[in-house]
């Protein structure tokens, strides 16, 4: 006999799990579609030479490697960005531009696991290719702020940052040479604090005080964001304040940010995103617009959904050059905060009323009542085995379900049922069908 | 710059086919839900002895098998019925039984390809495990015609088979130890006819001209199983008829065909199953009920879904017993039926309105008309860029947008707008919002 089990750092998702995950994917879709995004499926495994581009990093040592039957070098998508590039290089002329694409599917990294990490785990991207305007920016936060909606996570807050505005500043201040150490130092703000910010930028950096002075004072400017119209401005003024000046370049992505609060004042969204010049997100990637979401009630899980602005995505496998803006939702981390949240339904199932059998010589018609049933949306299934009731209860219960039918020789000759609400214990008699499906209905 | 390319025998998926294909899945999804099925995942890497078992089939050369980076000897799923047992028989005790699932996932296989063939392909699973009863058949059975009806790929039927019925017959007519061999050929009449069965029996399996005639009357009761209640008799008739005759085993058989007849006769569906003894489903795995499924104007796409009752799924990984029924609908089969008979939306975007661009400062308010669409299930859209009208139309065109909605300075002042169905050409002026909505929505 072979010992059932699965590899160290996967999982298999059980009933209860799987219909709270894809009640999430579910609304999360029906927000991008109601956005004009448009699903796409990328193969699985790949050549790796596609995946791995010109390689050297992190990737290189979790990927999942190996040679197929044709001897091919091939792995398993790491990620869904990559994917994407080489999508949109080799269907270019296919595709409508601007072109907004989601994708939820899983991927594969051989990473150390840890506490809430595995090896395969999905990701849910959403992106918009082939706009440089800041309207397609725009677009994907809005998106963002119709998802959480959707999903019921809790109260939260989008972040936003310019990257290029934050580099102007930097620059007047005269350290853009070292842009890319403070950038990585500032982001992490919020987990060591300005203290050890300004300590780990003198120190190890050797940014001078009074530009450190100017840095920390910039980052403070939160509460930017919060009027209509005005964000322009509050930079502007923040930057001055802080020391620095713009130029016309800088003023430009100012133009940009002041767009972004402007459209969201007018769709009566502000209480939901806040200017943060202390988002950062890294280096490599992203250019100008960049965003990190929270629930306010648990930021200690990190960023829930993140993303940004970012040049030349398909560089590598063709000379378009497509600019783009996306963002992706931490599926996992999602529910795993929702069920510390306690605002997962853990329904084990989809069923809502379960028809006894109380004798199998009526199990058609049990299934009759069953069809009647299901014509008018409702969920039934008809218990299967001709057990004790006892029984068929712990199975109603074990599965979630909240009303069962009862059905006896009595009940079938007079056309009228039983009905019991699990839940709430109360049990009504002789009801038509058409009753039952009102009580189920109303 | 590397070539942009899918793997042989891969493919990608653009929206115009993910669109359908999800449509599909989310009809047969919510229509196992309705029958109290539930959904599954596991991962899509397993051990590959867990996957292989005792192996030596053909599987082993099709499995993708590699050592990943802890040396284990791992392989990706060709199939979701093994990861079934596995999973059945790791969470037994989690589980509530009659367990009835479903799983739509891919799965790999690296076969020759070949037209319509691929190594990546989703399977469409549901079973019922743990039951014995016919009554979990009949669910199975009753849940294909529900899923039929809901994809609505053209007139169906639903062949029925009870291999112990034809065993018992084989038996009767003292060629039980051919039954392997008959069963094989048998299986085979509807592709190459009554006539080569009959050679292939007599000149391959050295079966007696006598019994074979027998055969072939027993193979063409087709008829049986149309009216309610009658299948019983049918089926003695014609095993009689065909010179054979029935003991105590096979009598409890033919008792388990003529309840699921009665069922589908009680629930008004007579017209989309029949009796079909020719239907065998090969022979290893499957040890009761086998059924087959065609869209009747488009057989030669062959069955589009099928399955059986079988015994011990998990004997390999647990000393639970558990026995089941199931079926599996051919997802890549359907759509390429369907795309034979024009039935696929082909739409390559879910938006129902896109809001033109006509000046990028009223951006945030086309953001806020089209929140006020959304907030009525409305999809809608804005052009993002500032682009030339005829570009934008080209636009929703391309993403089969129905709607277009004009919004220049004059409308937006008047708070009234322009609105044109593509499709009929028709335009209207003055519209407010609420009339949008109904137009939309009437």
């Amino acid at each position: 006999m072979i010992e059932p089990r699965v590899l160290k750092g996967f999982k298999d998702s059980l009933p209860e799990n799987m219909i709270d995950k894809k009640n999430i994917i579910y609304k999360l879709e029906s927000v991008f579609e109601s956005y004009g995004f448009v699903p796409i499926d990328t193969p699985a495994l790949e050549y790796t030479e596609i995946l791995l581009g010109k390689g050297g990093g992190e990737t290189d040592k979790q990927i999942y490697r190996f040679r197929d039957h044709g001897n091919r070098d091939v792995s398993l998508r790491y990620d869904l960005t990559v994917p994407l590039a080489r999508f949109v290089s080799e269907h270019f002329n296919e595709l409508t531009f601007p072109f907004k694409r989601y994708h939820i599917a899983p991927v594969w990294r051989g990473e150390n696991t840890q506490k809430g990490r595995y090896r395969e785990f999905y990701q849910c991207d959403f992106d918009i290719l082939g706009s440089s305007s800041i309207n397609a920016d725009i677009d994907i936060l809005l998106t963002i702020k119709s998802g959480f909606d959707a999903i019921s996570a809790g109260d939260y807050v989008v972040n936003i940052n310019h990257r290029k505005v934050l580099n102007g500043f930097l620059e007047k201040l005269g350290v853009k040479d070292k842009a890319s150490d403070i950038l990585r130092t500032v982001d992490k703000i919020y987990k060591i604090g300005a203290d050890n910010v300004v300590k780990e930028l003198v120190e190890t950096h050797k940014i001078d005080s009074g530009i450190t002075d100017s840095i920390i004072k910039f980052l403070n400017i939160e509460k930017a964001g919060k009027g209509r119209g005005i964000i322009g401005e509050e930079i502007f003024n923040a930057i001055n304040d802080a020391g620095g000046a713009v130029g016309e370049d800088t003023l430009k992505y100012v133009d940009e940010l002041e767009t972004v609060f402007k459209t969201i004042a007018e769709c009566g969204y502000l209480d939901r995103f806040s200017y943060n010049p202390a988002i950062t997100r890294g280096l490599d990637y992203y250019t100008g617009i960049v965003f990190e979401s929270f629930i306010k009630d648990a930021v200690e899980f990190g960023s829930v959904c993140s993303g940004g602005r970012y040049d030349n995505l398909a560089g590598l496998y063709s000379k378009n050059e497509v600019v783009g803006v996306g963002a992706s939702f931490g599926l996992d981390r999602l529910l795993a905060l929702m069920e510390s949240k306690n605002l997962l339904s853990k329904k084990s199932a989809k069923t809502e009323i379960l028809i006894f059998n109380m004798d199998n010589k009526f199990y058609p018609k049990y299934q009759k009542i069953s069809s009647e049933l299901r014509k008018e949306n409702i969920n039934a299934e008809v218990f299967l085995e001709n057990k004790k009731i006892p029984q068929q209860f712990k199975y109603a219960e074990k599965k979630t379900i909240k009303y069962v039918l009862f059905a006896g020789e009595n009940e079938i000759n007079n056309d009228r049922y039983g009905l019991k609400n699990i839940v709430d214990g109360v049990e009504k008699k002789g009801l038509s069908i058409r009753d039952i499906i009102k009580e189920l209905k109303g």
